[in-house]
């Protein structure tokens, strides 16, 4: 196996293990238990698996996988922190499409060939990316992992 | 810059992002505050401190990159949980630690070429590394970026 190869590996093992993490932890808490506050005043866990659907959502776009498959939960889980809006979806619902989103990432990561996780991301233009071609999709994916990471060690809190 | 040189880059970089988030973090916590229990019976910010301090001791011995800086706290930090062993150092001297170790392991980091953070880490046998080949130095600055960010998003809530 090439370094290339292998660096892509570690990477989205990375992100395959911390899903599972994610995955296990929502197994633990009940839907009451996501109901509440980590900290007072602070984030529900509601709002963190909701964050995490809207900003993986995101991700897809941002690496040419497609369109959001939320599109509908931008409002409550991105634009605005927890408790600012009172519509948001219920737990069940939640889980549901956390499942869905989960399997449907990991077939396009599954999909892509290891070269392409260094061809650059949507946001960023042609000129720029040939000045820094560190700025590419395998990036996206890392940024991506540090933050689902940073909100599982919140949401083991609940536990 | 070819994609091994690119995938190293990436991984450091955040290694070098998220140390600066815990930094940024740490300023803005007093001791009084690091003392207290993020969530009621579970770490204090003074022991998840210790704790990274205690971890990244480790990964400096796995990558083959010196002696631990600190073995005296790894019973407090590493072996046991919070609130076990009372006599803990004082945030102060923690604090300048962290600081001594970062600079020690950016300096290490910043000073091995890329083509050996795909060689084995030292907890892995050559035979099984032969097998394995993901199992190597970079993979393992990965799974402490990881360890990292998870405390980060507890830490913050000391905020």
């Amino acid at each position: 196996m090439n370094t290339m190869v292998l660096a892509v590996k570690i990477v989205l093992d990375k992100w395959r293990s911390s899903i599972k993490n994610f995955d296990d932890l929502l197994l633990e808490l009940s839907d009451e238990t996501l109901l509440r506050e980590i900290v007072p005043s602070k984030n529900r866990g509601i709002y963190l698996l909701g964050h995490l659907l809207a900003v993986h959502d995101d991700m897809l776009v941002l690496l040419d996988m497609g369109n959001k498959l939320y599109p509908q939960w931008n409002d409550a889980f991105l634009k605005h922190a927890d408790k600012v809006i009172s519509d948001i979806p219920g737990c069940t619902e939640l889980r549901q499409a956390w499942i869905i989103q989960a399997k449907a990432i990991q077939q396009k990561f599954d999909a892509l060939p290891s070269e392409q996780w260094f061809e650059k991301h949507r946001a960023i233009s042609d000129q720029d990316f040939a000045l820094e071609p560190h700025r590419n999709k395998l990036n996206v994916v890392l940024t991506r992992i540090n933050h689902l990471q940073y909100h599982i060690g919140q949401l083991a809190l609940l536990k």
